[in-house]
């Protein structure tokens, strides 16, 4: 599953040789950022973890701080995304999207709250306690207003149950409660709410195939309007991480990669988060839908030291 | 801390005495209810689950359903209740009082959302999920409507901070904001449901106290009104319940002893969930409170086994 091409064998007492390299790369022989990317760019995160443990051990220092304070730019925020250990690095990126709270950020939110499982959600909720003395909850209840409070605070908030039983006449009659307030445009229902953030994924799943089958076009279709409408277009996004997230964040690749404005953020964000778990699923569904690999899209589109990066979590450092 | 007088140095090989005393009780020589209270009244939660174990292996038969074929009525309900590990025992009341949704029962859900500490009410949930195969947010959302079905979902969904750390700026702009709701006579607001959810108890402890300290009268007395309106009433027990849990259970316990139709439900909850925790402080305030100790009140009001069980559990058998 991995993309990464992990360094085998790894033993972790201080006379490794990474370590030396660590050493010579942060100790002031000026930074190489291409013996940081060779590095840490091979090593999972358990590697990496006790990379940060044995440098702050060496140095009395923070290593995530001494790489914020060597990098810059997207490379930086790549690389700091990538040494977080993966649920702080939700907890972190849910409370930058928090503060900065515009369209785009609220993927973010979107993504963690519905495509993590209940208990990783779980997970970087307890993180966020730890790392900022407050919960998610408080802090998105507190930065929304209107739909966009009800449906975010219910996304975040919510323990859903994790079994795959289904209730399939339920999924029929709460198809129907879907297809009702959609067809009255009344999107920002209590009942749509309630549905989407409450159900299991797989009883929301299967309402939404009912949708389908009753109704004759996907839910997705049925929350196609004025395209300037970011509410809908959340909904969409919630609809996606549920019923296809592979898709959904092949999609934003590929968004990320081609749209004017082209978004880094969104780029390093699904590369860095799935380097170690889904991401050859995505890659598939990218080229299907693009007839271009991944790879490519991204030796493309980026440059320097965040396209060498990029490109070693891809797997694909050659190109 | 505990007031139930345990037996000392239990051993739980099969040759201890209350073994036999079980399988005398409940293997045919007729059930006897005061061998049971003076056996399962006396073992702490750790006691009951190796007496539960030790059962099903002896007779391959659930203690639980045993009981619940042999004793009836308020005793049952009690002894039941007693049997089960405390998380379990909150997520069976939490399911009783959302398919049975009506006003007293609604106590049950706000006490085990705003009285359990965060991680409490996380089991709590946990246990929702193992025993119903659906979340505990799912079942109450799908039960409920307008301000009850924001005020509720809220409550139980939510995972708050539960650190000591206070804001105090925060407070004062909050206690504000709840002030003006609550003088527009806005009880269902957003704001006010946002603050009395996510917020750490912390918090909303320190929000109540600017709120008096500023306006001259707790937020209590701001949400009294028609004693007739049930979400008034719903919004006080959230507050007693955060602020002074062991006052907000002297009354009820008052209330369930001396109205008009009793509420045995009550009586045995509150002494049945709290008897190996905080009973104590909760039968100080009574007694302070109602210059009656609580023994002598549920001496007076109860009787029969159920009347002996609780006494046993109190700690006043003898009485």
């Amino acid at each position: 599953m991995m993309n990464i091409r992990l360094v085998p064998n790894l033993t972790f007492d201080s006379s490794t040789d990474h370590f030396v390299l660590i050493l010579y790369v942060l100790s002031g022989w000026g930074t190489d950022e291409k013996v940081i990317i060779s590095i840490l760019g091979h090593r999972d995160s358990t590697q990496r973890k006790l990379i940060m443990l044995a440098y702050e051990e060496l140095y009395q220092e923070n290593l995530i701080d001494r790489l914020k304070s060597e990098l810059s730019g997207d490379f930086e925020e790549a690389a700091i995304r990538w040494m977080l250990d993966p649920v702080d690095r939700d907890a972190v990126m849910a409370n930058v999207a928090v503060k900065n709270f515009v369209t785009p950020d609220i993927r973010v939110i979107l993504e963690i709250a519905c495509v993590r499982s209940p208990s990783e959600l779980l997970a970087v909720k307890q993180a966020y306690h730890s790392l900022y003395k407050r919960s998610l909850e408080e802090d998105v209840a507190m930065h929304t207003t209107g739909d966009f409070h009800k449906l975010l605070v219910a996304l975040v908030s919510t323990y859903r149950y994790d079994g795959d039983e289904i209730d399939s006449s339920l999924a029929l009659s709460e198809a129907k409660i879907l297809h009702n307030a959609i067809k009255e445009k009344a999107f920002g229902h209590e009942e749509i709410i309630r549905i989407l953030s409450t159900r299991s994924k797989a009883q929301v799943n299967a309402t939404f195939n009912c949708y389908k089958d009753e109704y004759g076009a996907s839910i997705t279709k049925g929350l196609m309007g004025d395209p300037k409408d970011d509410f809908l277009a959340a909904l969409r996004v919630v609809v996606q991480c549920i019923r296809s997230p592979h898709k959904y964040f092949a999609k934003v690749l590929n968004d990320a990669v081609n749209k004017q404005g082209a978004d880094e953020d969104a780029l390093t964000r699904v590369i860095v988060t799935h380097a170690e778990k889904d991401l050859n699923n995505i890659i598939e569904l990218y080229f299907q839908r693009n007839s271009i690999s991944l790879n490519h899209a991204v030796a493309n589109h980026s440059s320097g030291d965040h396209k060498a990066f990029l490109l070693t979590l891809l797997g694909a450092e050659d190109l």
